[in-house]
Parts: structure tokens; C-alpha cells; sequence
């Protein structure tokens, strides 16, 4: 496996932080051993244009950012986005004529069903928002739950073009009588013999989520790549990514959520080890979350002396407000500073903390606060699906200063 | 010559803008004739990568963006941005080894040659901020500069990572004693048998200009590409194309400005038909500048009814305060909204006006205002190097509604 380097550091890191004494620049005891990188995995055809070098290739369906290729320009540029799909991707035909691409619209006063010309008609939003599958940082559970072990990269932060929602609903005439919930369904073509229901990518949000919610047909200033939704996604921002629906055919405002399996059993906050079911808290707003990626993340020492230590902080729903950075696994905070442009509440942010670090192994952490005072959790609950995991003690990079 | 078709159609465009009567949403009486599209030419080696459709080749070191390109999501992917090199860029092993790329820093109290690895260690800030060549709407001067013909696509909103320079300097005990300009060097090959002087990019911009500069080494997230000025390029947001050095390999601080020709006689605000001289202004700060990119830039007609009519608009060194939308040529103007983030006030905005059109034909303009007040220039100076056409007129889009 691919992640298996990733996997085997992140037991590494657990097995040192305890280790750590009070100085503020106290180092790790340890020599951290350098994995040997393992066999990388081709990228599968329809995703070809992606940049080899900077993502891992779990599966066809699982490619993971590298954590050392976000840089530091807040925007994760397209060829270095994440893949998880929950089915294959319908034939590339689909994006041939973008604009012909249909939307049903249901559970409105006028439902009807709309061409992206139509929407392209309709309203124009511009929204930069973090990407994030579910299951990220699923591989620094404890507990191991099953599915793709990744660490930092099912993630990134991407400006999303298209028309609000909202705007499309007011011209269907506002939402129908007695609305709770926002269900959008994929346009992947079903395996055969199967129950659809069982399959399909059907998904419902509370219909608080409409407000900010676009029908985008632009990603990163392009018309949105077919292998990321193209020709049109529903883009739930805040929302972990099996809610921002792929080639969405079907919008539809009602009393209930789905009883599609993904949306039923599937995405839900269940025990260690328990099946998912609707009584459940289902995934949906990720956690305010923060990472470092640098000044190395995946290479080698860090040269002794004046060291800017770099990563990326989301409040998910809410603005930041601050961010502290640990040199020691948690025994001591600094407050880092925010760089570069602003892009929202739904978008990520870079913090730098410039510091001055003599040789040693130091074990790099950091913690998000976001507008409403809520800290980035320690450690995220475990729970069957290895879903939004945000603890910052798990998230820790051990470095090391020569 | 690719450009022909634009040329022609702002032709077009003088002559029918004085046709245009009172009311709001009057209509431009003569048709629209479409020009048949030119020959493309092919991307040459060196920016194959780039995206061939989205692009206007007019010669190897001048590539344009089409105005249909810039998408509504603020920053310009790196596929889609204009080239223009003042001389053929130096050999592609200069990225071989990035962090290794020297920079000479003089005119401070403690003159050293840094290292890229040298310089991330010293600071970090990311700014978005408009790239646009110096003669970005050269092509719309009615007096036919001698130059590239650009219309709108000389010009991108990119996202920059770098060090501040003002943290190099401080780094190298500061400025030395009567400090005015800063001046770049680029790492051009220059040709043999030649005054280097005549030929080489060098460029100075006043010292005021030093506080937000930077020397970057990532552009839209990803290591700055060679054809950008990979591995390192000096920034100055708000200053012309020509002004951010490529390959930088020398800054130096000093009493004067370097006597390089492209600085002593290029790139000056002469009088049409005129040589430049160091007396006359040199092409530095860009101005208050929008444009309209859509519904239809260099399609066809557009669908009668509601329509959403975009564009970007930049304040250069300042933020934005209004923008305004004229469907009658500027015969009368409506409020326009900005849309999505704001990336400060080096970047440029979009903006959205929606509007219900009737058939017939239009002549959308915008005119931008800055936070002091600086309203967009409904022409500006003609020049002899055809520099900084910011002029809201020549700029309009005749669009016909069916």
C-alpha cells in the first residue's frame, strides 16, 4: 500500500509525544526513522492530467494530495486536488456540451427541470471553499477503522463558481410547504441487477445549508473537470465532501431525508466497530481543523537557525480566529499569524510562526480557534466510519533539525 | 495575424458607440459582423503545457489570454496566462535545482548573495495580486501604437508566495544610506556581441514599492513554473508586467536608476511617435481598469431575458470601491455588485450585473472607481509605446441579444 509510509510515521508520532518534557523548545528523545517510500501507483486514465509527483494513488477512485504539495498560495491547484469517488465516473461525454447538462429541480412551486445554460441565466456566485472528504485523517485513528488510511491530503481549497441555490428556488417560486431537508442525487450510471438504492450517490442536507449552497459549473477559474463533478456539482460549503454532489441531475427540497443506503446507514457518526443507521448523527459540517506542512513534511532535516513553520487552519462553517503552534507535541503554544488573502469563512487560511530551532527533533502540532471561541479538538471521537477526524495530537509532524 | 478579428471588431466598436441614443437599454442599431476567426498558431515548446484553446498566440514570447478565458473565480489558472518575455527565457535547468537559484542583494548594510533555500527561511506572505503587461490594451489605442496588439488578456490575477523583501533587508541590516530605487535583474542569456546594457532586463521602480514586494518562488500554489520567471521572480503588486523581474538574480538598492536601456529609454509615457527619455514618466504603477467578460465575449448571440453580464475590475494599488455597468456605450450607467472574495487590493474583483435584455444590440461597459475616488478614465493618453490603456471606452463589448 501506498499509504503505508504515511501509516507507519503516524504510529511513530503516537509512540514519541508522550516523551516530550516542558521546555518550549524541547526536542524529541527519539531518532525518527524514515520510512522507505513505497512503490508509487500509476494514476488511473481519466484523472492522466493529475501531477504524478505530487499526489498518492490509494485506488482509481482514492488519489490523496501529498502533504508536502499544498504550498503555501492558500488555493490547491486542480492537478494536485484529491479524488474520492463513491462510484465510477460516468462517461467523459457528459461534459462534450456543458451547457446541455439538466438539473431536475423539485419540492419548489414551479418545479422544472434546467439546462447550465438555463442556471448560467439565473445568478452568479463566486465561493472559495475547502474540499474535504469525510474520512480524511481516517488513517490516524488509533483504532484503524476500515477504509482509505488517509492523513492530510483528501482535501483542499478551491474557488467554485455557479448559481446560489436560493437564487434558483426564488425562481421556481420559493420552496414548497414543509422543506426540512436538501437532497441532491449523482448522475453515475448504476451497476446493474442492483437495487439503485443501495448504490446510488444520493445525499441529504438540512436545509440550513441551501443559503450558501451553489450549482457550480467553475472550479479554479475552469469549467469544472469532469473527474471533480463537471458539468455540474452541488457544492454544499462547510460540508464534507460526499455532500457536494458530482454531476448532480436532481435537486430536491423535502420533509425527509433520503432512504438511499449512503445517505440511510452510510456517513453516520456510529460506535467503534457499529453499522451506521438513521438515528445517528449524520456527516455533514466538518470541525474546525489545522495542520502544518512545513518547512518539510515528507523530506529530510531541517537546517538549525531561523525556520518559517507553515500550514493551512478552516474554521469549516465559521471565520478563524486564531491559531497556536506547538514545537513540542502539545506541552507549549505559540500564537502563529495568519498570511496571505482572506478568502472566507469556508475557505482555509496559511499561518506562519518564524522561529529560531537548534538541532534536535521537535514534534510540530497546531490548534485552529475559530469566531466562536471553539478550539480544534485534541482528539476527535472514534467512530465506525473514521469520519472527520480533526485532533490536532494525531495531525503532529515530527521534524528534525540538524 | 491571430489578432486581426478584435482589432476589427473594436473598429467596429468606435464606429458604432456615437450611434447610441438615451434610452437604458437602448440598442446599437447596425449589426454586429462576426470576423471569421484567424489561423491559430501553436504554443511554443516551452509553454506546451499551456492550454491551447484558451489562448491567442501572436508570437513565441507573446501569448494572450482570450477574454472568454478568464472564467468568474477571481484567480487566473497558470494554463491560461498571458506570456511576454522581453527575451527568450533562460535554459529550463535553472529549475533543476530550485532552492540552489542565487539572488544578489545589494544596497544594504550587509550586501550577501541568498540562496532560495536561504530566503524561505527568512519569511513568508502570500499576495494576490494582477499581473498585466505594460502594453495590455495596446491594441484598442486608435493611433496604432507600433507593439503587440493585446485587447484584454495581457493580464491575470494570480496568487504569489514569496519573502517579503522588506524582511530580506531587514535581515541584512537594513537599507544603506540614500536608498530611492530597487532595482531587479533578470537571468536572461543575453545575446553575444551586444551592450548588455541594450538588451538586458533590468528594471528599477521607486522605493516606495519595496513594502510590498516580494521574491516568490510559488505562483497559484505550485513551484513558480519557468515560463513565469521559475525559480524566482521579483513581484511588485500593482506595478506593471515588466517591473516583476524574472529569474531575478540581483536586487540592489541605490541613489539612481539603472541606465539599461529598458529602463532609460523603454517602457516611458513619451508622446506618440516619440522616443522615450529618463525625463519623461516610466511605465510603473497600473491604473483603475475594468472589463466586461461575459455573457458572451467572443461567442455568439446571447438569449433574450434574464442575463448575468460580468467582468473583473482592479483597483492596482488601491481597493475597490464601486463599479458601474453601461448597456448604451456609457450613455447611462447602472451600480454593479462585486462578487465572491476579496483578495486585497493588489487583486482584482469580479463583478455581476444581472440585467432582463430584450433582442436587439448592446454596448456593455464598465467603469470602475478606487477608494479615493479615482474613477476609470474613459480614454486614456495615447503614448508612444501604446502603454496602460485603461479606457473604459475602447474597452466596451458590442453584444447582440436574440
Amino acid at each position: 500500500m501506498s499509504i503505508s509510509p504515511r501509516w507507519s510515521r503516524r504510529n511513530l508520532l503516537a509512540g514519541t509525544a508522550s516523551t516530550i518534557a516542558g521546555a518550549t523548545l524541547a526536542r524529541v528523545a527519539q531518532a525518527q526513522t524514515a520510512p522507505a517510500p513505497a512503490q508509487p501507483r500509476a494514476l488511473p486514465p481519466y484523472v492522466a492530467w493529475k501531477d504524478p509527483s505530487q499526489v498518492i494513488v490509494h485506488t482509481a477512485t482514492t488519489i490523496e494530495t501529498k502533504r508536502s504539495a499544498f504550498g503555501t498560495s492558500v488555493i490547491t491547484p486542480t492537478d494536485r486536488l484529491y479524488i474520492r469517488n463513491n462510484l465510477p465516473a460516468p462517461d467523459v461525454s457528459i461534459v462534450a456540451n456543458r451547457d446541455a447538462w439538466e438539473v431536475a429541480i423539485e419540492g419548489v412551486r414551479q418545479p422544472r427541470t434546467l439546462s447550465v445554460a438555463d442556471l448560467k441565466s439565473l445568478g452568479l456566485e463566486t465561493t472559495a471553499a475547502v474540499l474535504q472528504c469525510s474520512g480524511n485523517g481516517r488513517g490516524y485513528f488509533a483504532d484503524k477503522p476500515s477504509g482509505t488510511k488517509w492523513t492530510v491530503g483528501a482535501a483542499g481549497c478551491v474557488i467554485w463558481s455557479g448559481v446560489p441555490v436560493r437564487s434558483v428556488v426564488a425562481a421556481l417560486g420559493g420552496l414548497a410547504d414543509g422543506a426540512r431537508f436538501m437532497t441532491g442525487t449523482g448522475g453515475e450510471t448504476l451497476p446493474a441487477g442492483i437495487d439503485p438504492k443501495s448504490v446510488m450517490v444520493e445525499r441529504s442536507v438540512p436545509l440550513r445549508a441551501m443559503g450558501d449552497a451553489l450549482l457550480a459549473w467553475e472550479m479554479n477559474g475552469e469549467p469544472l473537470p469532469h473527474a471533480h463533478g463537471g458539468p455540474l456539482r452541488l457544492v454544499v460549503p462547510g460540508y464534507s465532501g460526499v455532500n457536494n454532489i458530482k454531476y448532480v441531475k436532481r435537486v430536491a427540497f423535502g420533509a425527509t431525508e433520503t432512504d438511499a443506503a449512503i445517505q440511510k446507514t452510510g456517513y453516520r457518526m456510529s460506535p467503534p466497530g457499529a453499522k451506521g443507521d438513521p438515528s445517528q448523527q449524520a456527516v455533514w459540517e466538518m470541525d474546525v481543523k489545522s495542520w502544518i506542512n512545513g518547512p518539510t513534511s515528507e523530506g529530510g532535516p531541517v537546517k538549525a537557525g531561523l525556520v518559517q513553520i507553515h500550514g493551512v487552519a478552516m474554521g469549516a462553517t465559521r471565520a478563524l480566529r486564531r491559531i497556536d503552534v506547538s514545537l513540542d507535541g502539545g506541552q507549549t503554544w505559540h500564537e502563529a499569524r495568519f498570511v496571505g488573502p482572506d478568502l472566507g469563512r469556508f475557505a482555509w487560511r496559511q499561518f506562519v510562526l518564524p522561529v529560531v530551532l537548534q538541532p534536535g527533533q521537535y514534534m510540530l502540532a497546531s490548534r485552529a480557534q475559530d469566531a466562536q471561541f471553539n478550539w480544534q479538538v485534541e482528539h476527535s471521537p472514534a467512530n465506525g466510519g473514521g469520519y472527520l477526524n480533526s485532533g490536532w495530537r494525531s495531525h503532529a509532524l515530527p521534524v528534525t533539525v540538524a
